[in-house]
């Protein structure tokens, strides 16, 4: 390693929305307040360690197209340093403060578990020498639990036993070192919990066997001290037909269904949401009004095409939405915006990398500054809530206090007169929406 | 009224899987026995009497196309007995025992809820007496809380407390009337419950009068005495864009949430289950394990456009998985097979209704005959059970039974060789599946 | 008819981008300059008639929300004359030059073909009195062939030579009538020519009758000395399964095969784009690149849901690029912007038609304004030049003209190193296309 | 080399529907003849390398999971020589005739375009060797145009001309060495013959460009003598956002413009028309008809999930409607049907590639009998032409040879009563159709 790997890049500033330099921020101001409270702290950015300094252009129809000054091809130990240290230097340079982490991503597999943990051990130690003096920690660690073929048929899901056993002792391993880095949260994503079939598939046995896989992970948790919260993070599908955990609903529902609910929170990606058909905001705002909205991925999937594409946001009205529904749950700390978002296969530029994490940081720097406003405003929220106001009478609060039932409602719907409700102002509320999108 | 709608069509008999006459059963034969149950208690058929004798045509670009013998057009209580007499002479020339209707299609709606009431009390007592001396018993009742403007904005989740009275008020006299008729099951499907747009909803407020709404009408259930099932009809969207109920697994998450979990059930339909991205055995198998399948709208999809086509389900291979469900189930009663299906807009026989009852109905047959065979023939459940064998050795039942945690976990893995599981023997599986479906 | 229909609302006038008025422009100002042209002579805005004046709430699950006040509900030739009284308010009242328009929403269906006919004349007389001193005409016309049950499979494509004939006869007297009232374009949206199934189906056929038709239909043009472009309207389905002129490259390549490319353009709608599985924007080059775009029905889809939602497209990103192609062609007169979307159903405020069709006025005028910065600024063009540049190297002309087969080629690449291209720079693109979005 | 792969698997027979062998043909009888030409005439089966002796189990979220015997991983000759010995001694326990190849995966890529010619060369000589006193050939080949790097941004549309170059030396050689094996048909996909974004596109310039590029290939097709027939593969995207072949009729559009129909015909894939949002059967009808149906990828989609997974098709009513396409079309040779299907991920022993093919072909050979059966019973193909025969009356064929225009339609509605169409009788249709599906 000779000391830089962006030699040519220096410290991204923020020069205001007239700059034309690409690689300069136009509209996030780390210091800057709104709404009483820093954009740093609102937005708690995060750079994807497997996306950024993994990525190599592979798809399921083509060979690697990037060749990163960090990587040589090699799954070598130097190598992971190599990534590592890419990390940092990237990380300050943008001026974000959290990473994002696989245990396999960081640090290579080795013949045995011992080996491998050993391996991810070395690495750890750099990273948090890297992280010394700095303001830098993991937002969150994960364990990768859907590369590896003994995973195929899934890890808490799989039919076999050993494989079961092999995911907990690698999640084990991970959330210590999440801990032992300071990370602020632990996620869970059940890529190949699923299936491909059900012609082959108990998914009875599967269900249970994840919900108990979950609870053991939460005692663990406890037991090694970790405050960080954890979060599952839902995806309908891809790679396989049906995962588990499709939705914000649909896990929100298997937490309840197991007790869960209080120990688990959710990690929310806008792709995601898209894959399972939803909008995104559908997804956010569904877990914000039960409290469990709990860390954000920022991307975006394509409107059109239906696989996974983990592009970089950069549509300001999704963004807005997206701000509005984060200013509304008073922000997502300990959570925050990880860019779980990747190059183009054809962007094959090391600038590429910087371009799009700015471009990804203004877009959402925009929103924040569209939805305070809105905020502010308040005509929005004022059309919502005189919509709902006839709830506050006398027969709305009853309703709400459980001391009437379909009898009394019934006497009250015969004895008053029909009225058909008043218009619903969609466009109005779109307008309103839209006049505060720049 | 003249004695008989259908003066050409006679009695629809049993002819075997040889004969080419469209007015006669090739598969379904009501009285054979199929593992041990007759045809006819296994599939409980219904016929949906909006769609049979309210369908005239109307689609969002097209006028009505059907002037059906029994209906004037008019709104009248005759054309409402018509309607009601049809629906017989149908059920006994077709040898169906069940039929399933809203208050609102079977009764014309009147100047007043009181009005309305009594136009549908004169209604409930021709049928009433229609059904005597007969088998024919409703399947299920409803209440009609989509189609008036009433309810643009939903019932149970309307911003105004005057609607969702108006609301539990219908339901409260759907649920009577039901009850009136030996109905066995009442249903609510939601289609209002849900969103156009989120800018002018509050999700949460709906989801708990959505939820307080189910709870009083539970609880009104009991005051009647009535001992049919409560059932839930998920459907993702349409007309609204997102509808509360989306999927069996959301559904059972809310009422999870709610603490309703024991008081409803669900009825499932397979063209809901395309709509919310699902395959429709994911949908039966989701809520067959949760213990939560009630009962079936037969009907399916079309696999290519996004809307809701209620087209009779003739496809064999989706017959023969649906069946497969409903015997792991051991049966559905006292739910049953509702032909919640309608003819296409250019289908403007008489005749025709009959052809796509009977398709409907021998195609589920065959998927029985399939379904059975391969049950009887056991392969493709071994196949299954020799996946999951792993889990009934000592540490799979100590995972089970919670008596080990992740450090114990770690050291089986550490202390255990690295092996990769078998195939999933998906492509055998297939085989077995399709060598059976004919 | 009492003189107004809308009195409490007065002529929109233009207040700039502060301003709050729901009722007022904050973006569009007609006469001002963009790229040397007015701002109303790039837009050409026109209201639809059917979804403005025609529209009342029904869905496929729901009864009309709305009551006009120039609708008793009625098939009078009195209420077609306050419909269109109320057409020519509202167009003033917004300042808008154009309308589009079908025979049978204008003029109610008499007993005969002939009896209709007058009935159309009579509509079309008071149209043409009402337009009188204004700069008021019909962007385009067109003819509804998918409404009554006759069309019920298809007219042009229909298996029956009299509904052909009927087809023709209609078309013939609306495109009469469209030049009589100095109707600009007509339009051809072929709802019902397509299939529900192939099982009954004789594609071939039905696609040669679809050409004769059309054939035909430009013979008459001539004949009755209509200046104006006939337009074909591509959608991919719905009412229909599929429908043949499924989108723009659909629709070109059959207007081609049956040498009629130089006699039609195409009228594009967006909506009609998310449905096909494209981008409004891909639909809009598709055309352009081929000199086909004539005209552009101005609504949106929703990008979740699968059925045509025809919504006030609102979105400043989708107006963006729209604009784009626009200004890339050249602008689109004789066509124009056809707001062919309606109110959503909940919407039942006279005040909303205004609302939303200044929303979605002001949505273009800022696209129209972000699109011309971006060509003023030149960057993207630049990095789309750049990114072609090498085929103007001899080589690249030589391919061009035609003068070097692969033999030629093979040489050039075995003596040439083998070179990886340079980076697509989609994340540039992006950031330099948001930039000017605001 | 050891002399053989499949050791413990023998020459796969036919034993007919009563077999529980999973290594047995059930349906596919390859010298029986049905409608006068044996099964293996109509079906024509070929394997694809690619995926049978490539495919590792690779997906995006995974590693390889499979270790195939004549798979050391390693790009060399003679690792490259164990496969074709792979592929010749499946293709003859199976007993197909045909094989299917992109250049690229049979052999290695060199250091120089040169050194590749001569891999491929080598690697051929064997394959021609192979084939020797066998009945194989190649069904197609084609030049793999989207794996390496240098064609991310696409080959015959790259915005590079040396790529542009190289794509032809690659396609020239691919057919040289198809011609030299007796391939009987060269297929062309253009996986990355398309755009990710149009913000760094020229649509225009790449459509020429392909244009030209066709043109060039089939001007080297006759200079080499060779007379297979050129294909097109439409798809409509992945790995691209938009691929320029869409579908069929996009693809026919396409070369009609372009001057190229009588040269090229089509190459359909099932999958590929799912990812479209068309039935496969439309996609195949839509080529017959206009006599472009060159040849079959026997796949099959998942109707949920939105990428490609190309999978075995095991659906008999989906076999059931391609065989009537091919019937009506009266066979497909020189085409066949390729079975372009991968075993799932998970699927990993040997058995299961036969067990994969074997399905596979039973499927279509069932579906061949369905449909020979509809075909002999005539009363599906009686009701589509009672339906049109009303165009065998004068009007009809005055329609057709163009002797009456417009105002003669005019007159013939006019002086006739106005008649609504009989049914459409899909039902009908559905049920004629499935009563033969077994």
């Amino acid at each position: 390693w000779k000391g830089e790997f962006f030699p040519n890049i220096s410290y991204i500033r923020y020069e205001g929305p007239t700059s034309r330099n690409p690689l300069a921020f136009k509209w996030y101001n780390a210091e800057e307040e709104i709404l009483g409270k820093k954009m740093k702290d609102w937005l708690r950015f995060s750079v994807a360690f497997w996306h950024t300094f993994r990525g190599d252009g592979t798809d399921i129809f083509g060979s690697p197209t990037k060749r990163w000054p960090w990587d040589d091809g090699t799954d070598s130990l130097t190598t992971a340093f190599n990534r590592m240290r890419a990390n940092f230097e990237f990380l300050q340079k943008l001026g974000v403060s959290f990473w994002c982490f696989h245990d396999r991503d960081i640090a290579p597999e080795g013949k045995t578990l011992k080996e491998t943990n050993a391996n991810l051990d070395a690495v750890v130690a750099l990273a948090k020498r890297l992280q010394e003096g700095t303001n830098i920690n993991p937002l969150w660690g994960t364990a990768q639990l859907f590369k590896h073929q003994r995973y195929m048929h899934g890890a808490a899901t799989s039919p076999y036993v050993n494989i079961f056993a092999y995911g907990a002792a690698q999640v084990k391993k991970a959330m210590e070192v999440t801990h032992e880095l300071g990370g602020q949260n632990f996620v869970f994503w059940g890529g190949r919990e699923g299936y491909q079939t059900l012609l082959n598939t108990d998914m009875k046995k599967e269900l249970e066997n994840m919900a108990q896989f979950l609870k053991l992970a939460s005692m663990y948790k406890k037991k090694l001290g970790f405050q960080g919260t954890l979060l599952l993070e839902p995806k309908p599908q891809e790679p396989t037909k049906h995962q588990y955990d499709w939705d914000v609903a649909t896990t929100m529902g298997f937490l309840e269904k197991h007790g869960l609910s209080d120990q688990f929170k959710l990690n929310i990606e806008c792709n995601h949401a898209t894959l399972a058909g939803h909008s995104c905001t559908h997804e956010l705002e569904m877990a914000r009004i039960h409290g469990m909205f709990g860390s954000f991925d920022a991307n975006t999937g394509d409107a059109q095409t239906g696989w996974d594409t983990d592009q970089f946001l950069v549509d300001i009205a999704e963004a807005t939405l997206i701000m509005l529904t984060v200013i509304k749950n008073g922000g997502i700390s300990p959570g925050g915006f990880n860019f779980d978002a990747k190059l183009r296969r054809e962007s094959v530029d090391v600038e590429d990398l910087f371009i799009a994490h700015i471009a990804g940081m203004d877009t959402m720097a925009r929103g924040l500054r569209n939805a305070a406003r809105i905020v502010q405003d308040g005509a929005l929220q004022s059309l919502v809530d005189r919509r709902y106001s006839s709830f506050d009478s006398p027969l709305g609060k009853a309703i709400k206090d459980g001391s009437i039932g379909f009898e009394e409602l019934e006497q009250a719907a015969l004895n008053s007169e029909d009225q058909v409700p008043p218009s619903g102002k969609q466009e109005l509320a779109e307008m309103i929406f839209y006049s505060f999108v720049q």
